[in-house]
């Protein structure tokens, strides 16, 4: 068993092209041996988002502060704490700042292994 | 994609052998079609808990609100919001509130297809 605090994990800026104002940290994954799934801890700062991009893996996002919103193609919704998204495989997607303080969220990816399947 | 909140998914009472005050929340599985892994949200009231158990599965936990504690076969760790746990397949574990107002966290699975592996 491996029990952890976010705040403890070091965190990373997202240096992706399209990417501003993002930490990511990752929680759960190859670090304590997970063999399915990743659980990552982002902060998008005010101002900030994600890239807007599709890839061929799902998301499993859960809003855990602030104000944000996730876009599609043609539109998007506002988020904010409890919020979820389900982003299936190959849909395109960004997650931005919609407030004056910082975004975060949980988002699950499956493992590489699966990934590549 | 799927976007919804947590407090808008039906909860249901955990009725396993050794659970007290558990309520589950299914967010993402196999209602929104994600091919890999399911987030579950759970609320345990004061004085409640998941039973002691262990299974070929793991799980990936965040701490969302509240006071609890995470139990082992030999020893037991206090988390609270931001805490995250992970447990590997087969370890015996229990998850209890520990304080008097309601204990929440997120609780990922794999799919099932993948713990029949």
């Amino acid at each position: 068993m491996h029990v952890g605090s976010w705040k403890d994990v070091e965190g990373k800026a997202v240096t992706e092209a399209g990417a501003g104002g993002v930490t990511i940290r990752v929680l759960m994954g190859e670090n304590v041996g997970a063999p399915n799934f990743t659980l990552r801890h982002f902060e998008v700062a005010p101002g900030g988002h994600t890239p807007f991009h599709a890839h061929p893996w799902e998301h499993e996002v859960f809003v855990l502060s602030g104000k944000g919103k996730v876009k599609r193609k043609d539109d998007e919704t506002e988020v904010g704490p409890g919020s979820f998204v389900f982003v299936p495989p190959d849909e395109e997607h960004a997650f931005e700042n919609a407030g004056n303080e910082n975004f975060s969220f949980l988002c699950a990816i499956p493992a590489t292994k699966i990934c590549l399947r």
